[in-house]
């Protein structure tokens, strides 16, 4: 085999790949990189067997073939070689997948490996697809992801739930404490279709979106595996087994007090709140729901803080307890300049939402003792 | 106490002192920073016994009075303040040390500790000083510090050797492997002085000089202790006791090869280089040196490399083998575009020197395998 390239080229390409190659992993195939000009166009994939991306590279095959190059000494090099963009780097293997990288007056040699034991990308049925911009799936993914669960006891929550139905994409997360839930409008109307993804392969998606509004994306959707296609690039993601929870039970329209509240100066009130919040903590932030003002006092070990913030309510007074952190998460992921708060008893969630139901947050109380505040 | 500051002034203060207030220690009291404003003016205090800082604070002294405030907590709540820079807080405690902190809508309540209990900083003889600048002092210490001893099997390996004869400061660090030397006129000559300062406190140091070429510091020598002042701060260090290593014997004019390089050409294959190299890896970078030409080469279990780079040579033709990453420290803390490289045999040190030992990096070469390059 042997290769040429933009240095810059093939750096794109292997910051792309990089992300779905496992740092650690029984197999260490899985943690090269395989480069496969065997079928007439220049590949990368990484691939740690749950999630796999393809990128095709600009480039010129000189000698077609295949060869696995460890990720991380692959990247380290190409990252260092001169820094002129449009430098050429050519790639060359020997029928040992001995591989020589060489970019003016340097040479490296390193040990590949045969392309061949390098697990392919499954094939994906491409026959359910829907249509967005990297913008708005960047956006839906970066405004949920928050609230999946870290721990694998529930495997479930540790994806998020992608949903169409007619012209509607609605994106869920949740993880026993609170709910996450984005819907945008697509261009047309889809088949339905509904699939739980792993939070890793979205978070890692995510950082290789190019976020613009005229950048457009295709997802694929198939029994096992999600697959989103754009620039030249493929992501390909395991789905998660079984059916997802009926979040829409646990949901309500009802309220017995809402509130108005600017976001931003209701924001850096909580955001303050949390210093006195440290892992495991249990004291909650307790909410003072009166006429015109929102009083915010939280009491732990570390200290006590009170607050005001200028609220509109319609309702009933209200006091009632939340872990600040889940409110700072959703308020951060929330544009609007003005926010609505539907609450209802001290027990019963809150809802953050808008009119349209773009954006539904809920989040579950802590109990206080009223005794304390 | 009841004290009032801008914001701002407290930030600084508070982010200026942090930097000697250990993270963990055995005397929690150490973990917090003293405000005292017992003597008309408002000081902050951090002191971890070895190494403390004193950093004057405009405000307006309402009621005098000190407190000693847990420091992460503190500047927790601080920096969370409504960004607005000269906006107001006010810090007030009662006869039991409980702390009110206010600003705008917030009210922090935080338990103090009495000042009292807190460690003063040592008192400095000012008999002997030295001025020079800020941004001079910050450029020699970054410009060695990195060649001190990391762990404390050798305690003098860990500190710089600052050195004053008539008008010149010299600094001094070595680890066993290399050796860095810096020098620097001062504005006028001063009296001999020796002083062997912790890299520890020299690393925070940097951190809070200004590096104004206009910002003067005065440096005081004394027996146990060195002192710093500048911007209305003092940084005060604990000395390692003993003798310093008698560098002069250990250095060498003479040489048998001289190479001049261009330094960035270099540093970039150098730095190439070290993609191979993992810690506790004995391999070298062998450099041949011939006419017009060095060869760099470089073999370890993970591949190898091969380059080249246009030198002048003057004397002998050379193969010598050295760490890459020792020379990669010393070339990216000169300026020079041109540097001279000095050797004589393989087995004695380089040496990277300009003519008026401004600098003088001196760097033990590694035996390597002639059969395997």
């Amino acid at each position: 085999m042997k290769l040429q390239f933009k240095k810059n080229d093939l750096t794109n390409a292997i910051n792309i790949v990089s992300k779905a190659v496992p740092s650690k992993t029984t197999m260490s195939i899985l943690e090269c990189i395989l480069l496969d000009a065997s079928n007439g166009k220049i590949q990368l994939i990484g691939n740690d067997t749950e999630f796999g991306i393809e990128t095709v590279c600009e480039g010129t095959i000189v000698e077609s073939g295949k060869v696995a190059i460890e990720a991380k000494i692959f990247s380290e090099i190409i990252r260092r070689l001169p820094e002129t963009q449009d430098m050429q780097v050519t790639i060359e293997t020997d029928n040992r997948n001995n591989t020589i990288i060489t970019c003016e007056n340097s040479v490296f040699k390193i040990a590949g490996r045969d392309g061949n034991e390098f697990t392919a990308l499954p094939k994906i049925d491409k026959t359910q697809s829907v249509s967005l911009s990297q913008f708005t799936l960047k956006q839906i993914i970066s405004q949920t992801i928050f609230s999946i669960a870290m721990n694998d006891n529930n495997k479930k929550m540790t994806g998020e739930l992608f949903e169409i139905k007619d012209d509607t994409l609605t994106v869920t997360s949740l993880d026993g404490h609170r709910i996450s839930i984005r819907q945008v409008k697509l261009n047309k109307s889809y088949d339905t279709a509904k699939a739980i993804v792993p939070g890793k392969a979205l978070n890692e998606l995510v950082k290789i979106l190019s976020g613009g509004i005229y950048d457009e994306l295709v997802v694929y959707f198939s029994k096992n595996h999600i697959m989103f296609e754009f620039n030249n690039t493929l992501v390909v993601s395991r789905l998660i087994d079984g059916e997802y929870f009926h979040v829409a039970q646990m949901l309500s329209e009802d309220y017995e007090t809402k509130i108005v509240v600017n976001r931003k100066n209701l924001l850096d009130c909580l955001d303050r709140s949390t210093i006195f919040v440290r892992d495991n903590d249990k004291q909650p932030l307790v909410l003072k729901i009166e006429e015109n003002v929102m009083g915010l006092k939280i009491t732990t070990d570390l200290g006590t803080m009170d607050a005001e913030v200028a609220i509109k309510k319609i309702g009933n007074d209200l006091m009632i307890g939340f872990n600040p952190k889940f409110l700072v998460d959703a308020l951060r992921n929330i544009e609007d300049e003005e926010i609505s708060i539907y609450m209802s008893i001290p027990r019963s969630p809150c809802f953050i939402r808008d009119d349209d139901k773009t954006y539904n947050y809920m989040i579950l109380p802590v109990n206080f003792n009223s005794d304390t505040v």
